[in-house]
């Protein structure tokens, strides 16, 4: 297998638009990431779109060939990859595939979601439709739910306190006060968190990850030509998928995210790196319990300790382990199928030292975790400068 | 790259399945395949899953996991593959990847769509999700308007018959009165399709392919870990695929399918065969026409020639050139997502020598064309006996 590169990336903001299409928000990161790696002229050989529920959202499939049209690109394969609100994190895993394998060299992955424009019932059905079919949809459980069963879970269990759990929003906040391409670009305190109005007990709005239109692409290439595009190629070291039951309440423990913890295993492992020689991580904090549980599952803190590490200060863009720098799908907003490739953006540019006042000192390596239905599927990726 | 073998195939017969899930069908299939491959014991390692539109149609997005945990296997990776009618098609590219670059050595590959639950605009609704969404759509174009337009140009210009045309649905409803699996087992006559209710002038309704329920299954290995599974390994001789405008008006020919032409030359490249090497061929009949059009694409007639070849009685089971003798679309049926995946089901049969009274005679290649939207996109593999 070769060595893979992100050569150029791109986004639009994440927020609302409500006068755009799904591939008009597409084709505008597209070209940003095209134009980021001198690659305007540049024959595109496959384009990997990673969207989860295009039909539902905005009657349309199909989505990887109309981009591909509609950005004047001819390559041999377009396809969508769906893997829920991982979808991102799967189309970037098929594109590596492609490049490493030695089968194509240069692949524009897309990452996108169109959710605002339609009432909020509405765009929850579409969200719940990666719950279980059988065991979750017909009793009313939702995604919030599941968190919110977690979360009391996981305060009984290690003690965690409603105010760490409030911190994680606060600091995610106060991340993407610097990030140009957030949604919610507002700082917040305590206070306001625990002042929002009850989603599902314990969970409050301030707990949740807002609904967003939005994409992200980036455009790989193999590292031994990624000189190129960039100056600065930020190569994929080391990539590990993993798969949990669907139900939480089949798994032997629902504090522990097995699939982000072997997911993170392969990753980690391919990459010939430990946990504690990654600089900066984007993770998947749909719901702030999540930013807490995963941050120990993929090893950065003992199980338990994830609340206090927050409380501490280890996650902030200045601690031992910053987490979400970008302000996280809490802040930066999660356009489902563009999370897992807005990650990859970010920390790119946290690589390249492109990420301004939410720069983290001297990273030169990060590490990225999308996840699918309540953690029923996970993509982990290890980055690391290539020059 | 390594060489891939098919070593297990399993389907659900197409047609309606009012009582069964999506999920369901998918794991009827699979468990088949697993069987035929002697592998329910075995690891498997990755699950791909093509279905265009799980999310309209069934109100389901994150099939793939959800699939893998039903089936009870835990594989690396689970994704779903979408590339509206090549999902299947699709679905199998990417499997055959992870395959040929040594990432895995046991995949799953699963197509499937149940469209019959719901009202027909509602399932046409869905189908339609794969045209253009502001050139066409708007205006009210429909897959069978398409076909009909094609059809009507191409009488124009090469002197088509209308009973040429018929005569692909009598040969393929001919062929699927030998399979158990296919949809619609009803010999018809050229009256009968010119007597039907018309679509879209000058298509009738015979000329189209039914709206069906149903699921297929592959399971693939390296070929040099073939004989673990079975004697008749069947090798993926040439993967090709390609992309062409989505829009029909906006193509320089609408006579020729440009991805289905150049989707082939590059499979027939890799497999370092001539299209005359091939034996037996399932294409993609959504319509009539296109077995006809997609038959001349693909290299087997002149263009202008497809028409004449059928009444010829080349494009029989014993005929020079046989196509579809499964039924293809036209009778087997088309369950989107199910199509590409159930004709590597149909070529594997037909080079093991099992597809009864169906059966060509000493098949030893095989060709399949699974094609996108109109033809926007194609999936062509070229198969061959590896024993």
């Amino acid at each position: 297998m070769r060595e893979v590169a992100i050569v150029g990336v791109g986004m639009t903001p994440f927020g609302k638009h409500p006068d755009r299409s799904l591939i008009d928000l597409m084709l505008e990161a597209s070209h940003t990431a095209l134009m980021d790696a001198g690659a305007l002229e540049t024959p595109i050989e496959a384009v990997h779109v990673g969207c989860m529920a295009s039909g539902m959202l905005c009657g349309l499939e199909n989505t990887a060939t109309l981009l591909a049209d509609e950005l004047g690109v001819k390559p041999q394969t377009a396809e969508r990859v769906e893997n829920s609100a991982a979808s991102g994190g799967s189309a970037l895993l098929s594109a590596y595939l492609a490049v490493a394998s030695g089968l194509y060299d240069v692949v524009l992955i897309v990452g996108g979601e169109k959710m605002r424009h339609l009432p909020t019932p509405q765009a929850t059905r579409a969200i719940a439709a990666m719950t279980h079919p059988e065991g979750e949809r017909p009793h009313g459980v939702t995604m919030p739910s599941l968190a919110a069963l977690l979360t009391r879970l996981y305060m009984r269990r290690y003690g965690l306190t409603r105010r760490q759990l409030a911190l994680v929003a606060v600091k995610n906040h106060r991340n993407a006060l610097s990030n140009p391409y957030a949604h919610l670009r507002r700082a917040i305190t305590v206070e306001d968190v625990l002042s929002s109005r009850v989603v599902a007990e314990p969970l409050r709005l301030f707990d949740c990850s807002p609904i967003s239109d939005g994409a992200a692409a980036l455009l790989l290439a193999p590292l031994e030509r990624a000189l190129e595009f960039t100056d600065q190629p930020v190569v994929l070291r080391g990539v590990g998928q993993a798969v949990d039951r669907v139900m939480m309440t089949e798994r032997d423990d629902p504090l522990t995210l097995h699939a982000v913890k072997e997911a993170a295993g392969r990753a980690l492992e391919r990459a010939g790196v430990s946990i504690d020689e990654i600089d900066v991580v984007e993770l998947h904090d749909a719901f702030t319990i999540l930013e807490i549980v995963e941050s120990e599952d993929l090893g950065l803190f003992e199980k338990g300790r994830g609340g206090e590490a927050v409380e501490e200060g280890l996650t902030a863009i200045d601690g031992e382990r910053p987490i979400n720098p970008s302000g996280g799908l809490k802040a930066r907003g999660h356009p489902l199928g563009a999370t897992g490739v807005a990650q990859a953006v970010e920390i790119t540019w946290q690589l390249r030292g492109e990420a301004g006042g939410r720069q983290v000192r001297e990273a030169e390596r990060g590490l990225s975790c999308n996840v699918s239905g309540f953690a029923a599927n996970a993509v982990v990726i290890v980055y690391e400068r290539g020059w």
